[in-house]
């Protein structure tokens, strides 16, 4: 995913689709769920001077005499723009920034697109990538400093190998880094040396060794980062997205795209841990910013790990690494003071609880506060990946909200029947004996973790299938979601996860106009159809911010 | 200035006059320069739908028929609002939130005014204040913690005494201090003791050791400092004022009040230093905010330090300190490098200079670097108190802005001379040898090291006089100026050493009407006069948010 978008390329953005008075987007074969849930469906719809949808129109109904703009929809699929409850919006910019190497085929050729991305990136004081393979290349050795040099002499260059378990520095990168002939390799990792000195490649925990002296990035890489994120989001057909653990430098760039009217795509953001909360926020969530692009509403703390490198936190150890239960990343003090420091404040509490030891804690925790801080917190517990089925009643009676990303079940299939054995998957993304106990679930894809792409959540949601169709049948059927709870977690309850549900979520008059033109009816379609279906246009606030045969834009 | 304004209180704001279409502010003794800094007298002014000038008018100019509304001055005089050209915000907030204990006479006196203020300030973590005296009190001997504990025994109390050489703590204070027995007075400092441990009392360079443990303000108070600074700067006529030193955590508070539009005075911001200039800005200075209210144009570097501490940087030793000339805080490397950082990214750069050898070096420095960064840089120095005569025409030659603050000369006079001895005066404060070369000069106060009152600034100004009126045909006045240059000062060219002049410091059409309606006209009345002015009104954008009669009100 090379971009060789310049910085002198986002000042040129294109505006998108002008204001306009009312608009009628009329002959759809339009979706939408009203606030209660219940699937509607129109041929029509006006949206006001506000970007607000201001009627939904059946094919009977009169359309408005003189609409300031109108737009034949050709009989094509529309539907609410898709909210990812979870996800990284800058881990996606940055994700889309580095140079990838996964297409190179020799080392000749990967010297050669080293050197054209960094001519392309004269600002970036560091050269950073990923995906080389020397096996691929029939190398028959690593990769040496020496070759990466020969492309880039002058700047730092620092690339992961395509499993991420190594690195490739040149001699900037390990002068930088201040490594010698004399340098140690640490416990769990190793430095390659050749002829006395470190050749380049660093595995496993030495490539902390080169990864602490990268720069921080800059106020302008994160601005060139959020602007490719967005582009990204809009092709994808996401108009509103939880950020997950905003830090105040992430902050202070989405703040500068909406100052200069170049945040397209809302983000609901949660601060990284308390810190970060209070430094952007203050004393309160902050009042929705720019026509309710922007809005920190609440705060994300890390409760455990994940479960491919163990660090999800499980009651009984991993059936693959006995004696192993992972470990919770806070003290139960630790956990519940941050939760009524954000609490009191009025901040929403979202809890990344991975292993059913950390979801039973959260739960724990949550029934704890729940007498001291009364009101409608909607508290959150993200990934809600495994759960002990005796606390997935919990979650109903404490109205915690489960935030979900369907495709880590297809992506983690095979990985977690190792980690936990045939016993504990009965409580493994188990979204409909969820939903079937009265909780609520948004859905997310934890974006750069996977793709962005809402529509083999959906698919994955509704089939637990991978993208191969496999495993056929189902993974686990029984917690197959139906279509309409798919769109819902994606929509109605991805807003209500996020206070949101006000202004987005659904396409019932008075909310912003944010939805989508598919070249597919997801309601009808096959899993496989809706895997690969793809937003023809997105709109958001009543303005076309991508056009397929356009691409995107993020100005107006 | 003991406050006892709450949080509710603060949420309960009244509105200021509400939004009008066409405004006329009629039969007024108007004064304002034009764009070229020549006096225009008028007697009505038209506002527009925008809080703009849209008309100046003559006595016998038409008026608009049917304004939407109409304000009948009464003759009164009606001035540009004034613009603080060098403030620091929240140093003023902070101060009028400190319990001020300088009208307490007793010793019981004072505590039960700390009391008092302890229980109307429930959510602060620590009391924090100054201004006793012990021999004002004839209490014979230092107070001690124990009389603390009886006012304030459950939060820490700390309070400086009126000459800022003391500090009293109460056992609480001490405690968060980790204070004991064994506790050692350090260089320069003096712990008191009592029976075998601390009493209480901190002396000179001890007072570092609870200062240290001093809570870090939350969100919360610093955004109520914000609000009590703004309030006193609309009674003091100020409606604009450079923030000279903005830290992120400041600046978070400026956006939360102008996110609320409670953003009443306008804001032209320069980061502490480039951290966070760059945190805040990113990689060039923010847009206009808040129909603009708030703007981050530059950096605040520090060359040396003040006079009074002989931190000023001079290029021969003290008069009253043989040996001693002061430091520079920056070598010339590290002053050269922020300024290159900042200036390719467009910021200004306002440099803190007070001594000679401070102001030659921050002139070598824009020498250095003029020919590789053209275009109108603006460069200021901020205070240029103590100028080495030949270095008075390199201001003008480098079109350096002089930032200065006349009441400084007044408040410094007798220091100054001690510290400087008489060969040396000739270039301390000399605004007038300024102007005659060529150079302009912004106006301001240094809040809150002096009252942000304008009215005495200006009297300075045109005098060289304090308040007393002394001395008798003012202090080497030969450095006095017009009137026409010392409102000038304190608005177009204040407006013009912060990018502003568009929009603020005249009220020519098209300009922003911010401006006074005031009790004395300045350019008729005696210095002693002006000295005494006081705002009846204070308009910012077309909004009066201060009324004598009424008070201020910051939220509209």
């Amino acid at each position: 995913m090379m971009k060789r978008l310049t910085l002198t390329a986002l000042a040129l953005t294109l505006a998108a689709a002008p204001a306009h008075a009312d608009t009628l987007v009329d002959n759809v074969n339009g979706i939408t769920l009203d606030k209660d849930g219940k699937l509607i469906r129109f041929t029509g719809l006006v949206i006001d001077t506000q970007g607000k949808v201001k009627q939904l129109l059946g094919r009977k109904d009169k359309r408005p005499e003189r609409p300031d703009f109108k737009q034949d929809g050709q009989g094509k699929t529309l539907i609410p723009g898709l909210i990812d409850a979870h996800g990284h919006v800058m881990g996606l910019g940055f994700q889309l920034m580095l140079l990838d190497l996964s297409g190179t085929n020799s080392l000749a050729e990967a010297q050669a697109a080293i050197r054209k991305y960094a001519a392309e990136n004269p600002e970036m004081p560091w050269i950073i990538g990923s995906g080389w393979n020397q096996e691929k290349w029939g190398l028959g050795r690593f990769p040496t400093a020496a070759d990466l040099d020969a492309a880039v002499p002058n700047r730092p260059v620092w690339l992961e190998r395509v499993d991420g378990h190594a690195g490739w520095a040149n001699t900037a990168a390990m002068t930088a880094a201040k490594i010698t002939p004399a340098s140690k390799s640490p416990e769990g990792g190793r430095i390659e040396m050749e002829g006395g000195k470190p050749s380049g490649v660093f595995v496993d925990a030495a490539m902390a060794l080169v990864n602490s002296a990268k720069p921080k990035p800059l106020a302008r890489d994160l601005d060139r980062a959020l602007y490719l994120a967005q582009q990204k989001l809009l092709e994808q057909g996401i108009t509103a997205i939880a950020d997950m653990g905003t830090t105040i430098e992430e902050w202070q760039s989405y703040r500068r795209a909406g100052d200069k009217k170049q945040l397209a795509v809302r983000i609901l953001s949660y601060g990284g841990d308390i810190d970060n909360m209070a430094i952007i926020a203050g004393s309160e969530p902050t009042p929705w910013l720019y026509d309710d692009r922007l809005r920190m509403v609440g705060v994300k703390l890390y409760l455990d790990g994940a479960l491919g490198s163990r660090g999800a936190w499980l009651k009984a150890p991993y059936s693959d690494a006995p004696g192993q239960k992972g470990l919770p990343l806070l003290t139960p003090a630790q956990l519940r003071n941050k939760m009524v420091r954000a609490s009191m404040d009025k901040f929403q509490v979202a809890i990344h609880a991975i292993g059913d030891a950390a979801n039973a804690e959260a739960l724990d925790a949550i029934t704890d506060l729940t007498a001291d801080l009364p009101g409608e917190r909607r508290w959150r517990i993200e990934h809600a990946q495994i759960i002990d089925p005796v606390d997935i009643p919990r979650f109903a009676t404490l109205k915690v909200i489960a935030s979900m990303q369907p495709v880590h079940q297809t992506s983690d299939r095979v990985m977690a029947e190792a980690r936990l054995g045939p016993d504990r998957l009965k409580g493994a993304y188990a979204w409909r004996s969820l939903e079937n106990a009265g909780v609520r679930l948004a859905f997310g894809s934890d974006v750069p973790v996977e793709s962005a792409n809402p529509f083999p959540g959906i698919a994955a949601a509704i089939s637990r299938t991978d993208d191969k169709g496999e495993p056929f049948g189902g993974w686990r059927p029984e917690e197959i979601v139906t279509r309409e709870t798919a769109l819902d977690g994606f929509t109605r309850t991805a807003a209500f996860a996020g206070f949101a549900e006000d202004r987005i979520g659904t396409l019932m008059p008075g909310m912003r106009a944010d939805f989508l033109i598919v070249d597919t009816d997801p309601m009808l379609a096959s899993p496989d159809e809706i895997r690969r279906m793809t937003p023809l246009e997105t709109w958001i606030g009543g303005y076309r911010y991508y056009k397929k045969s356009e691409g995107a834009t993020v100005g107006r």
